[in-house]
């Protein structure tokens, strides 16, 4: 047996069944076993931002990772943004990169690159194989370090020979080191706070945000009278019908600020404290009011619903909760704006869909407009790093098998790794990009402001995507996607549904202001 | 003056006046300042790989740098694959990066990374500026860095807040460091080596390939007999009209085998030693055959030009030679092929065109196949890391300010970076590109035979661009820019030719087996 081929069989053993590839010459014999291992289905990337952000989405939803094959130095290179933001998800992903046989890359031929230095910004763990004999406990070794603390980034660098070479043996899964557990005295301290009531505030991440996280910290709420609030970057949410109706902290400084205001404790449970994305020449960094009193209960990477659960226990809370009922909004006609069509969106989103939310400036009203739409999961831009919306929908497509996928796409921001359509026309995966075209990086202009500087006409020019205007029809049609274009939010309702009732991708362009 | 102004002025004042930009939201004061300081010419890309591999395509025409302006981290990391293939070509490129605030950055804010590691993977020059005082200086000492040694990476880190805090002067360009120089001892040794006639080869790269140094090694090539060869990847080659006539190097291993097989001395004028670029299971490394001399006349980095004039002195070579009277041939009717379309594009290039190869596997026999053609430049995939076609034709298209660019692009790689089309219709740039749409990376399948393993479905699958086809026209025009399908000769004949007598980006999907 020769490497590539234990390695793929030790792969299929640690339950990884998915590998989303972009390869190159190096990976020919790791690619030539998949025709001699059954069991992990390959899924084509025409770029590596593509496959890293699908392997994201897919862990979000399997709650397990699939495998990224890239190929060497510069190859994975294109694929670290997203996983960047897989990091900052928690989740996690398994990353297979090709490189230079040991003994070609003293040489020095173009490809070569420091593969592993590139590997370790975003990696918790990174290995380079030394020979065939080792790849396989390797392997092992990097199922095991994905999956610890609820999620990280393994990156295994698969040197050709190590592929090619005999001798191999398949190895056995390892054990997933159990997450660090709660100290009593946090716990303690978390249950008096939350008895203060309303002016407590639990900040929650992770866990947190689905199952019986979830559940846990709609009992304490209930219990205690202390709100509940979502951190400013969601992995994964479940929310609608069945789940507590629960707010997330604004991405932005002044509503952050404002949310804030009448806080008194802030519990974290899963989620980190709130910090700005940027800072600005006006000095802030964090939202929290003079006086805030900030407590850890369960760090993302703790067990968080364990926490949640001797919390619980403490404050004697009620066994079960009702979900709150839901009055669902009819669909809304008329011009396009963030609230037409967040209420759209929560008249029309069916059971069970699965929503990825990439939508930057016009998206961001969308998440508390559809607060009260059908039962769904929420998975959300988490490190900041543009163009993940179109794989991760990819991904989690994948993983949810027949949930629908809609995704709230940027126009700016869709373009990084706009190759993904393709993915999910040959994957034929249930997607519906919504892309929301104001045709200029919006963000841009209101940072501008806020850092108090001015965009002029060469700024401008910078912030705009006209001149001439993507065509995001044409575009999706060349990916192999079908697509229409909406103006009105009439036209965006019969688009959005005709593609709820048809299996397949489909995108549609609406034009906001 | 704040220190982003203070960084424009002195970059002006140091000859660069182009810049490739990917802004967020860490850059908007360099931004602004782009309105408030005359004389840089900012050039909007829709993703970071287009920026950089613009700014490659920019110095290898202009021979001076382009800035690129990326976003902290994540951002720098989606455009460190064409600073690969730039340090490669040995090209000067500034890199400007925003970042986090220096008292921002420990809060650990969303998109926080290590951007310098991830500069440093490609860089030989790496900086973070420590404050508004210190960026201008700090801008002064990057472009020299990037200039020496006829061109490197220079990355300069900029931390928002030594953009935005007062009081930074202007700096002084500095003066950029001489190439180093080639010892007397390895000239007379290379001037011995020459007179033996046919059975040396001089293997030439970087400015042994055009201008002086092209015209000097055609002197030393007539008076010893001594064989001219440009090395395997070419970053700009002067040819056709006016020049001599010269091979290059393969990039398969067996052909390149087969080129040095009557060769007795190798020298490297410019050029590395030959490195296949990747090592497969048959051991074979190099294409050198046993017993071959190999000696350095000088390396890339060093003064190749004054090292050909000073050997053609020391063997008394003419003043001048004539270049070969060239034939142009007639174009190519009928069915598509490698040959075929090498003759129509030989026969139509206009005078002055600069090609940019990205051909790949149907594109290797086409630099042959045009060595009669009108002058033109040549600029090709330097470090193995696709996708530098569209954007290196786009910075080539702003240096050669009215020179048409052709870009000859294999369909998989065009595809990393295909948003490359949007700048080249949003500045109207001269670019045609040919699509070689075979529908599938048929590298790998050569690869996968080369190593000895085989191509079943699954892998097959992976290679496959099918399913469904990308439509290229669609691609374009979703982008801005015209297209045209052509599946015979004759009807790629008719769409050049209407490129080459129009303003602005064309693209041709042609259809190759």
């Amino acid at each position: 047996m020769n490497g590539a081929q234990a390695l793929l069989r030790t792969l299929v053993a640690a339950g990884v069944d998915t590998c989303f590839a972009n390869p190159g010459t190096s990976e020919m014999h790791f690619v030539a076993g998949l025709d001699e291992v059954p069991g992990l289905r390959a899924i084509p990337a025409l770029a590596e931002g593509v496959a890293t952000g699908a392997a994201d989405g897919y862990a979000r939803i399997a709650g397990k990772p699939a495998a990224t094959l890239l190929h060497c130095g510069p190859g994975l290179a294109n694929g670290l943004a997203n996983l960047h933001n897989a990091r900052r998800a928690g989740v996690p992903v398994l990353n297979l990169i090709g490189d230079q046989a040991h003994h070609h890359r003293p040489l020095d031929p173009p490809l070569a690159a420091d593969t592993e230095a590139l590997a370790k910004t975003v990696s918790a763990w990174t290995r380079t194989s030394l020979d065939a004999c080792a790849v396989a406990p390797d392997a092992a070794s990097a199922v095991a370090a994905a999956r610890a603390g609820g999620g990280r980034i393994a990156s295994l660098v698969l040197p050709s020979d190590v592929c090619w070479d005999e001798g191999a043996q398949v190895a056995a899964p390892q054990p997933v080191p159990p997450r660090a557990g709660v100290p009593d005295d946090r716990l303690a301290h978390a249950a008096a706070c939350a008895l203060e009531g309303e002016g407590t505030l639990l900040l929650l991440g992770q866990d947190a945000l689905h199952g019986p996280g979830l559940a846990l910290a709609a009992r304490i709420a209930e219990r205690t009278g202390a709100r509940l609030l979502a951190g400013a970057t969601v992995a994964r949410m479940a929310r609608g019908d069945g789940t507590p109706r629960i707010g997330r902290m604004p991405y932005a400084p002044e509503p952050a600020t404002r949310l804030l205001a009448g806080v008194r404790r802030l519990l974290l449970v899963g989620a980190r404290r709130p910090v700005f994305a940027f800072a600005g020449p006006d000095g802030h960094q964090r939202p929290e009011p003079p006086g805030l009193h900030v407590a850890l209960v369960a760090a993302p990477e703790e067990d968080v619903v364990c926490a949640l659960g001797r919390l619980a226990e403490r404050l004697g809370c009620a066994a079960t909760v009702d979900a709150p009922r839901r009055e669902r909004p009819s669909p809304a006609a008329g011009d396009v704006s963030p609230q037409a069509f967040a209420r759209s969106l929560g008249a029309l989103l069916p059971p069970g869909a699965i929503v990825v939310d990439e939508g930057v400036s016009f998206g961001r009203a969308v998440f508390d407009g559809t607060l009260d739409a059908a039962a769904h999961d929420w998975l959300q831009l988490t490190g900041g790093a543009i163009g993940m919306g179109l794989p991760v929908a990819t991904g989690a497509a994948v993983a949810g098998a027949g949930r629908r996928v809609v995704v709230l796409q940027a126009d700016g921001s869709a373009l990084y790794n706009v190759q993904a359509l393709w993915t999910q026309a040959r994957e034929r995966l249930d997607v519906t990009t919504v892309i929301f075209s104001n045709r200029r990086y919006a963000i841009l202009h209101d940072e501008m402001r806020r850092v108090r500087a001015t965009a002029g006409p060469a700024a401008s020019a910078l912030f705009s995507l006209g001149q001439p205007d993507i065509r995001w029809d044409q575009l999706a049609n060349g990916f192999g996607v079908a697509s229409g274009v909406a103006a009105t939010m009439d036209q965006f309702n019969a688009l959005f549904e005709r593609s709820m009732a048809t299996a397949g991708p489909f995108l549609i362009e609406l034009a906001v202001p």
